[in-house]
Parts: C-alpha cells; structure tokens; sequence
C-alpha cells in the first residue's frame, strides 16, 4: 500500500473486516493454480494429482511472535515458511495458503497491511497463492494458516517409512532460529545474521522434493527440535535413530554466539526448533541429494541417541507449560 | 471418552499439546477421501476431480461463541456446520475439515474433548474427514477451521453468475438463529426450538447440490444475513435483487417468539445471519428443486429491496465495532 494512503494510519475497527480483507487481497497476482481466488464462499484451487496435501497451524503473539522481535511482514513470512515447510517435508509442492486473522480492534491497519505484505511475499516465492481466510476481532493477535500442497504424481514421504540400516540426513539450517531467540532473550546486538535466521526462517523448500526423488524412506520438517522431531519419526517408524556429533559440528556462528551468550552451542542444533530444516532417512547406499548432508542413522530400537547415548538435554517445545 | 477417564476431569496444561490432539483423534474414523489422516507432517486427501473446493473461519469466544449460551459441542457442531455450508454454496461437497484450537492453560479436557465431539459428530454427518489442525496456548478460545471439498467435475457456483429476470429462491432456515439470539439476551426460557437453532445451525447441506445440478446461476449461504448476503451477490453479478416479503412470511415461531420479546420476525428473516441458509438465483423458467422456495427477482440495477423499496434496518455483521 501507498504511504500516502490515508487508511494507512488507522486503526481495523476504524475500517471494518470488509475493508481489512479487501487490502489483503488488492492489486495481487495469483499464480495459475489458483483457479478462483478470495471473494466467494470458498475458493478454488488446482488438484491436477487428485489428491491434496494440507497442514494447519495457529499462531500466537506473545507465544509464537513478538512484534517488538518481528516485525509484521516478519510474522507474516514465518507463518507462511512453516506450514510451506510441513509440505515440502512430505515430498509435495506448495499451491495455495488460507490465512485467518484475529486481532484487537485498535490494531493498526498498517500492521495488518506489514503482516499480509510478508504473507504474500513467502507465498509467491514459492509460486503458491493465497486464496482465502477470515478477518476477526480477538483479545490477541492470532494467525491460523492453512496449507495446500501437490504431490506431482510421487508418494508421499512420510514419518513411518525409515527402516534400519537407513542414513539419517538433513537439509538447511540447525540451531540457528534458537540461538537468534537466545541472542534476543539477552538482548544482546551482535548477532544480526542469527536474529534474522529467528524472525523469517528459511526452509531449505526444494531439498524436499529432491529428496523425494532420490527415494527417501521417511522425512519431516523440524519444528520442535532435531532430537524431538526425530523423535516422532523414530516412533512412527518403530525403529532408533543414533546420531553423530562429529557431523553436527554446530556453525561458526552459533559457536561464537553461544561462548558470548554462555551457551552450549550443540544444545542449540539438537533442541531448537523454528529453523524447519528438513530430517530424512535414505537407504544406505544413497547418494545424498543436492542440499543434504549426513548426521547419523536408523538403528533397530527406539528412540533418539548422540553417539550411542541418550541425550540427556533433549525436549521438544509444548504448547502448554 | 469414558467418563470414568481419569484425565477427563484434568486441565489441557496438565496433559500437554500432544495429548490433547492425541484424544481429538484416537478411535475417530476416517472416510474413505482420507488417503492420509492426522500424525504426520501433513494429511492427505483425496481430490478426484483434479481441484479442490477450500475455505476458512475464525471463531471466538465471546463474540462468535458463549459457554454459557451453548456447549462445548454445541460449537463445534456449528463450527463445522458454517464451514460445511461454505462448500455446500458452491455447488461442492466437503470431503475433509481441519481444525486449530487456541485455549488458554486452564481449559479442561472435557471442554477440548466435548468440543471435538461435536466437531467429529458433525463432519461425520457429512461423510467428511478430520485430518489435521492445531493445538496452542491463547488467553481466549478460538477455533479456525479449514475446510475442503469436491465438485465432483460440475462447475463451481459463483455469486457473480446471476442474470436480470433470474428468480431468487432460498433454501433452509431464515431468521431462526437470530430470534434464538434474542430469546438468550432475553433470558427467555420460553423458545427452545430457536435456541437450539442458534446453538446448531443446520444448513441445508443436499440442497446445494441440487441446486447446481438444476443449474443455479449464482448461490451463496446465508451468514451475514439475507439482505447482506443478497447484497454481496449482487454486487458480484452486477444486478439488483427485489424480494417478495409476502414470500419471506416468517415461520410461526418466529412471529410467536417476535410478540413476546417485541421484536419484528421479519428483521430476523431479512438481517439474521448464522442459520447458514442458501441463497440462490435459478433462470426464470426453472423449476426448483427440492428444498428451495421462490423469494424474489433479479433485476438491473443494484442493490436489494423488498418490494420494490429499500430496506432500512438492513446491515450485515462486521467483524470490528
């Protein structure tokens, strides 16, 4: 929107939920596989596979966001990055978001106009549309994302498929969005690279589908953590995971912020979450696709080990505490 | 759940993120359209036709629902319902749901798994699947649901498609939640049928397909209100829409409930919203199909009257005030 836009400083009551959606949708361009956009009942997306991939998830400030961490357009970029990553982690491509908003009535419209900004830009880098959503008045600011996704003929990667013997690998980045959070929470200036990495992640989206196509036997984003998203894909599959540290050698960036901050750098890979990385098993004499690289692999048993012991600093994060 | 289960009687902080949704999905069945149900990354589902129908709402406590008005069940019936009746609008039917719950740490589980249930019991009324969502901490309950559904290789009816000489028909319930509504502001023990009907709407699901079948030529569900959906319609189509308020007749109940709570019944047909009626627009020569009664003619112009005059007391709901 224009800075000179008048409706620019106003607040979403002073405008109204018509007007709130109808700024969120003006002026874009929505890719072919958006086959009617926002502005009916529902909308119509391409399915040409004949089936459809979709995931959910809320967002919550002061829980999941912050905006005086974030700003909007950041929020919005997250929101759209982490349910694009629980596609990619199943071997499918992004089509299409749907994006309700709750906010207070005093909430500026420059902020819902940032937020919608930063939703549509994750969008159209990965070639998806935004199709549709809600506009509600609510104590809080609350994003609630949907996600559609297009498996191009190929089987769904799932959780459950890892077999023991497999390798365990991972695409983009560990600890990472942790370390930014540790960097903030000490309000400390001296790690801008690792703050960005915490306010927009960056899913490594099409290490996906080259999984995929290498034949991955099990995959997931990470979320929770890398120990805590194994974790699931270890019960899932009914088999153990044990990985190697030598090969989780945490960046030159997290190391240098942990020994500021008085961290422990590999704490930070194994347990933080927010960067949705990608974890995947492949048979063992796979070569490891454009993106991945190996940390471990599928042994018979259950559970996560570091080097054949548990870890004791592991957890994943609950949504109630 | 049993109601001899011991968690039943506890707090979702005390039982965490997973086991919540744990219990909104142990023993459910999924239909056949479920291809991959809740537990991983994503689901997947089904899409025959090659696209897929899809749209979403926020609810919150408090403003879209009362605990004290209507049970746990009770909204996640209606939740369902008014998602459902989105699909149903199109001339689609809903194959799958996918449901975020934001509530606060004190929440019991037996709202969560009440709400659920409702959630479950309605959607199963429509053959149709739960397969994901979200579960997170908020300071108020808010449900955002995501619904999806199927063409079935007809095409999808739009609000843009209505002609002048078309007539307008409607299908189910006008008026009956919001004088259900005012029966509870009352405090009015005396007309349970229309509180019933505010707590759960029920849309007349099978009557969006016949009127696609029968060749509407644009439909909308009612849930802003008749004259303010009509009024959405109309602008899509570039047309007017002049109802017959001598075929708007309310129902005796609704006159009933109109004398004792000194309220005008047909207010409530013209300007209630949330019984998630059909409103649609049929050629002229077109014999309507079950289900569905004449109300009115398109006509050039704009805007919708009643009998040829502007309705005054019309306006739909908005979000912020």
């Amino acid at each position: 929107m224009s800075s000179t836009d008048p409706d620019a400083g106003r607040t979403v009551a002073d405008i109204g939920e018509f007007a709130v959606i109808e700024r969120a949708i003006a002026g874009r361009r929505q890719p072919d596989s958006t086959l009617l956009g926002p502005g009916d009942d529902a909308a119509v997306v391409r399915a040409a596979d004949g089936r459809v991939v979709v995931s959910s998830d809320m967002l919550v400030q002061g829980r999941h966001f912050r905006f005086d961490w974030s700003t909007p357009e950041q929020v919005g970029r997250k929101a759209v990055a982490q349910n694009g990553a629980d596609i990619v982690s199943m071997g499918a491509w992004p089509t299409a978001f749907l994006v309700s908003l709750g906010c207070p009535p005093e909430t500026p419209v420059a902020l819902t106009d940032a937020l919608t900004d930063g939703i549509w830009a994750e969008a159209q880098s990965l070639g998806a549309g935004v199709v549709g959503g809600d506009t509600v008045q609510s104590e809080q600011v609350v994003v609630s994302i949907t996600v559609l996704g297009d498996l191009g003929g190929a089987d769904a990667v799932l959780r459950s498929g890892a077999r023991p013997g497999d390798q365990v690998a991972v695409a983009g980045r560990l600890g990472w969005s942790a370390a930014g959070l540790a960097a903030l929470l000490a309000e400390s200036e001296g790690f801008p690279e690792l703050v960005v990495a915490h306010q927009v992640p960056m899913p490594p989206y099409r290490a996906g589908l080259g999984a995929a196509r290498a034949g991955a036997t099990a995959m997931t984003d990470v979320s929770d953590g890398l120990v805590a998203d194994l974790g699931h894909l270890c019960t899932a599959s009914g088999v153990a995971v044990d990985l190697d540290s030598a090969r989780l050698g945490p960046a030159p960036q997290l190391v240098a912020a942990a020994a500021a901050l008085d961290a422990d750098p590999l704490h930070w890979v194994l347990t933080g979450g927010e960067d949705h990385a990608l974890a995947a098993t492949f048979p063992a004499d796979t070569a490891l696709p454009d993106g991945w690289r190996r940390i471990g692999a599928v042994r018979e048993g259950s559970g996560v080990t570091v080097d054949g012991r548990s870890w004791t600093g592991a957890g994943g994060w609950q949504s109630f505490d």
